[in-house]
């Protein structure tokens, strides 16, 4: 008995898990979500640099911003396919994205526009010395924000 | 007591896949993880066009195959640290990378030059009609496999 109560509680849980991950926008989400997982992390490199909790190291401190304004530059509209926020229901469980990112599609693009502008100062200045860093990081920490103030629950 | 004993598996499985979360690596492995799936997406789109599966679109042919060549360019050593390969047994839960990226990493870099072209004339081309996504996508899959075939399990 013990077992069969079990398995239907699993089997009450486990639809919604295989079909937000059967659905057609799954695969732009967990994209997207992989997308974020790179800008945090060449984030994590500059901002780790610029705390002084690891050595300054141009090359690398290059790398990352470079990274990061290339990733800016990237044409990723295909990432954010509409219906693919968290008022689905299918889908609340495996995103983030308020309807707001489409609803509101103007204010994303301008953000995203002093993303790019942002990142291309962090890139141009970040090999020059943690000071470069320090000057700069903070207006791409700011347009990270200004979306995800939008169009990103929590 | 069956509580107990379920704490106690518990506290039995928890240990290892939080101690390689905490991992000095495990960012890293999530940004690179997160990279590929950025890649596949961007080659989703192409591949299901060059397929027949969905309808050729001229603009978003051109944005994934850009984004994959601007992928293909970015300097992401930093998501490979020497060390974060699956014979850690504190990360081959989390990574199907071998060490074989490491140490044949000389190959790797071969690979890579031809993704870097390989993409490079698949963006050149990938808006020109479907044709040109049929004719250059190929080059771009052999280089994902052949640095996959030297450096990841599976």
């Amino acid at each position: 008995m013990k077992r069969y109560i079990a398995a239907l509680a699993l089997t009450a849980v486990l639809p919604t898990a295989s079909f937000a991950a059967d659905h057609p926008h799954a695969d732009a989400i967990e994209a997207r979500q992989g997308f974020m997982e790179v800008l945090k992390f060449n984030m994590g490199i500059l901002g780790a640099m610029a705390k002084g909790k690891v050595d300054y190291d141009a090359a690398q401190a290059s790398a990352a911003a470079n990274n990061l304004a290339a990733a800016a530059k990237m044409e990723n509209g295909a990432m954010w396919p509409e219906g693919s926020d968290n008022s689905n229901p299918a889908l609340k469980d495996i995103t983030e994205a308020l309807p707001e990112g489409w609803s509101e599609y103007a204010k994303i693009a301008e953000v995203q526009k002093k993303w790019v502008a942002a990142t291309e100062k962090l890139a141009a200045a970040a090999g020059t010395g943690v000071g470069g860093i320090r000057a700069n990081i903070g207006d791409v920490g700011k347009s990270c924000k200004g979306c995800h103030d939008i169009a990103r629950k929590d």
